[in-house]
């Protein structure tokens, strides 16, 4: 099995990228990682890491995309960029079952759609995220924000895609489903609320009805849908949040003296604490809908997150997620008549 | 000037209403309050308190609505509930300057809206709770829940009214506005973020430009301006996810002596911490846009969060709230040639 590694664009660079590879070809001998990017520098990075040569090869790129640019433009006009080579490797070479990117989110998803293409039967594919529950599980939202206008259809679709996902990677059997909404009774939100809520209850899913913001985190669900709009405000609003009450405990434990010994008693609170939401423990969001595996790690990823991604990607080729959801997809399609 | 105190509907009853009107006008000799609610309990609570009877009136009601019942049917046949005495109360005598009710946030809004009425102009009143930020500061949400299908017109409507209510009550100059969207960029979100980013340029107010749930409690911002929906699932995830790391904070104190002794020392910084996202300190959330000023407190709020939202009232009716937004919106309709 070949996975396809974007080297550029994430925060760390490619030594990151290629390291975290390397980590993974180790564990796995069955693994090939094909690495996109400049030459040289992966040349460089590898020649002081201890690996089997049959387990790596190297797609050659002069470019690389920036968070900073237009995703659209980028992905047409940076036809040499780390990101484009590593897609069109991915579409040519049935070898290559999937691809991970720690680069521009934008790019990423405009890629996918514009090299590899969408699943039959789904026209809007979406980023899926895992975030931590507070007890000790996982809990995946969809979608994170690849799409801001949703028609009720489309959340449908995500609530399977997602149920597909957390059977394959979370080795849940019977995903519990929530819709997010403002408050739990079936009646709440507004008419795309209703109208999402009723297509959920008939859909192949196992769905358990509206779920308030606050219980996001809260361990009661498996998967949370909703548009690209408000899931993204949903995931940020957590990030931000978690941010800030850290950030405020370090204020104080700075600020003290008497803190600053408390903190050393605590030490194994707080590391299980960042542990808990260190997202490179967890591989990246999954942007499912399109015909190969993609996986989007966060742009701060270190080597452990490039290998948890890649390896992410290895458990879901293994079983055979494309061909679930396209499977699971046109089971709805049956039930309402199609799209 | 005299303040209602709906005395019921709240988690903790009457006896920390009537103790925080107590406190209240114990502070304030030129302060009456009108506490209206079931009579017996009332006089039997305020038996065992210290105040100048001259500076409370009892407003007596037999009736009690709670959060459970279907809000507009409670307001319309609960005629001997606490909150509806109280609007009445509020509409009748015109000493009365406002209403403190920490009861059913729906009752609350409903009978607003049925027995007070909106100011000119403004068809959508809206929920504006305050919270706390990074730098010790405070940021206003506003729509929070009140309405969740909007018109740009409304959210320029919020962003007026929440600019008026910070310089009241916040004692900010210009305060900085922001509208919820899912990135920073002008041209971020879907249609209805487009419409809104354009209205709220040529408001009379400081427009700052689009937000990121992530930022919203980094200091940057005075008041978030987002549709109901939006600002009701930023709110509750920002609840949900504090309450969560500081949940996961404590078990593992719980279960560790090691970290039992370091949260000793660490005692004032976890105080500080819980006095920082103690809604008790801020008053409640004001709803605004209706001719009465109108404070929305917790539902598990204490006396002394009774006694911050009557201050709170006061303080706004010095400001003449109701007027100078009634002011500020028609400045915004002659701008844009009315509603």
């Amino acid at each position: 099995m070949k996975i396809v590694v974007d080297c550029h664009g994430s925060d760390l660079g490619a030594k990151v990228a290629v390291e975290g590879s390397v980590k993974a070809i180790n564990e796995n001998e069955d693994l090939t990682v094909v690495l996109c990017g400049v030459e040289e520098e992966i040349k460089h990075i590898l020649s002081n890491l201890d690996y089997n040569e049959k387990q790596v090869e190297i797609c050659p790129a002069t470019q690389i995309i920036y968070n900073t640019e237009s995703p659209t433009e980028a992905v047409r006009k940076k036809k040499d960029s780390s990101l484009v080579r590593a897609y069109e490797r991915l579409k040519e070479d049935k070898d290559v079952v999937g691809l991970v990117s720690c680069g521009s989110t934008g790019a990423v998803l405009t890629g996918a759609i514009l090299k590899i293409g969408r699943i039959k039967n789904i026209s809007r594919p979406a980023l899926c995220p895992i975030l931590p529950t507070a007890n000790g599980g996982k809990v995946l939202l969809i979608d994170s924000g690849a799409n801001i206008d949703c028609k009720p259809i489309n959340l449908a679709h995500f609530a399977i895609m997602a149920t597909c996902y957390a059977k394959a990677y979370l080795n849940i059997e019977n995903p519990r489903v929530a819709l997010l909404n403002i408050g739990v009774e079936d009646k709440k939100g507004n008419q795309f609320s209703h109208e999402c809520f009723e297509l959920l209850k008939s859909a192949p899913i196992n769905f358990v009805g509206n779920m308030e913001a606050r219980d996001f985190l809260s361990g009661k669900y498996d998967i949370v849908v909703a548009d690209g709009f408000d899931g993204n405000i949903l995931l940020k609003s957590v990030e931000g949040t978690a941010s800030m009450v850290l950030g405020e405990i370090k204020k104080g434990i700075q600020n003290s003296f008497m803190a600053k010994i408390g903190a050393l008693f605590m030490k194994r609170t707080f590391k299980n604490l960042k542990n808990t939401f260190n997202t490179s423990n967890y591989g990246g969001a999954a942007f499912l809908g399109v015909k190969k595996l993609i996986v989007k790690g966060h742009g701060a990823s270190d080597a452990l997150a490039f290998e948890k991604s890649i390896l992410q990607v290895k458990t879901l080729a293994n079983f055979n997620l494309c061909k679930s959801i396209e499977t699971q997809v046109a089971l709805l399609g049956d039930l309402n008549g199609g799209d």
